[in-house]
């Protein structure tokens, strides 16, 4: 099968080089607007080699998008105005409603799977892609139904070839969930690396940050704001409600300090571990 | 070197069976007030044998009490009051301007050497302590001018031969950085656990959360009520201060979610992203 990623970046460019190593590619090739990345994905075989998008859409069976979601919204509508009947677009954006929404009436609509793999890491670039990166992971297809049946079903062995389990769900509940569990994780990141190189500049030394559970609270502050940014305009709404609640939360846990109310403290503290049940 | 730990959870556990292996300790006697705590502890090869309090610090040529902060309190003046002059107490607490306050006077006070390794997981307790769990970490002695030459030296080698680096700072400044760099992530991420669970409850389906980045922000949302309270307690206006700070940057992010400023959004994101050269 010939496979064309547009966007060689963390998820396109480890998309790439894991569908060539599991047979399910015979042929991946790149499309990227930044010619070095293309030059770098093949030197890092991450794509067999690079095309313009006319021609790399023309001649691939499965074309994978995997630009920023802003990019998307642009490159969507375009893709599918050039495919044939027996051609699979999937997308592998973090936001689903607006795209899906405005590529709603399309006349090759049914040629698109909106697939989210959740999968990644804090860093950005075909520097950063890797096999394996899907491995054990869920992909979640979104608004199936709205797809032609051999196209949900490429896709999913597609995603499956590459490790992934499968799941299902609307647009509307993709958006949410995603603030939820992935969303605003970013954001208290963001701004917990604030809060301290704040600090910083004042204190002037900060040791070890690596090793006291900073590190990890905080890894995701150094993700890439070109992708990010788009998300949240996307999600905004979403990712709006989950703030405010979690605001609210760290907001209990203040007025519990500065009344000395340590039972209360103890009790939050509690319900908090029972995250644990759920992330197995 | 005959070593007594006082509290054999996760990092006198790990305390334990390292400075055994390192053959810093010839023997080590563990002490704790739950009788199947030293069972566990004797089977897992933490410690030699279980003594009491009285006869732990009568053999002992250092005493290392790894409690949590609010026992701390009570013991260490006890402790004191029982060594002689050539025996040497460490004390590896969170937080510790409160504790050397309220020791300052102490006739033995130059026998203890306070000294935080920064070291944890997110789990608790003697079955949780594991052997290289100090490795390449940072030790802070902390107001080491007030302890005896030869047991800050002894202290330095115990970290030492665990594989730790040491670091100096005086009690406010500890605390202080404490607050910044570890006792914020832990309010973030029970908060974060919170905010999940408060949807879950509404919406009965999260899925995925591990691969989504939620994973590593609220890992330490597993840690234990029992340890982190009494810290949040002795540390509480050091806590305050620094959760004022985040609160304040949240509040920042939702205002430009709100005004959909999404260039200002940007740049404090890669303002964000520049928390990557302190963490090396």
């Amino acid at each position: 099968m010939t496979i064309t990623i547009i966007g060689i970046g963390l998820i396109g460019g480890s998309l790439g080089i894991t569908l060539k190593e599991c047979g399910f590619a015979t042929r991946v090739i790149g499309v990227d607007n930044r010619p070095e990345n293309i030059d770098k994905a093949i030197r890092r075989r991450l794509v067999d080699e690079g095309m313009s998008l006319a021609e790399g859409v023309a001649v691939a069976d499965v074309i994978i998008v995997a630009t920023p979601v802003d990019a998307m919204r642009k490159l969507l509508p375009e893709i599918l105005d050039r495919v044939g009947e027996k051609q699979i677009v999937v997308d592998v954006g973090s936001t689903k409603e607006l795209l899906l929404e405005e590529i709603q009436g399309h006349k090759n609509r049914s040629r698109l799977v909106a697939c989210h793999p959740m999968a990644g890491t804090e860093f950005s670039g075909p520097e950063a892609a890797i096999p394996n990166l899907f491995d054990g992971k869920m992909c979640v297809i979104v608004d199936g139904s709205d797809s032609a049946q051999d196209a949900v079903s490429t896709a999913g062995r597609l995603f499956k070839s590459a490790g992934m389990h499968l799941s299902h769900l609307d647009r509307k509940a993709h958006d949410v969930h995603c603030a939820y569990i992935s969303h605003i994780s970013h954001i208290a990141s963001f701004a917990l690396a604030l809060t301290v190189l704040q600090k910083e500049e004042n204190e002037n030394r900060i040791f070890e940050l690596a090793s006291s559970g900073f590190g990890s609270t905080v890894r995701l502050a150094k993700s890439s704001a070109d992708m990010w940014v788009p998300i949240f305009r996307q999600n905004r709404d979403n990712v709006l409600d989950v703030l405010d609640e979690h605001i609210e939360q760290l907001s209990k846990f203040r007025t519990q300090l500065i009344k000395r109310d340590f039972d209360g403290f103890y009790e939050r503290i509690e319900r908090a571990n029972q995250i644990q049940k759920i992330l197995k």
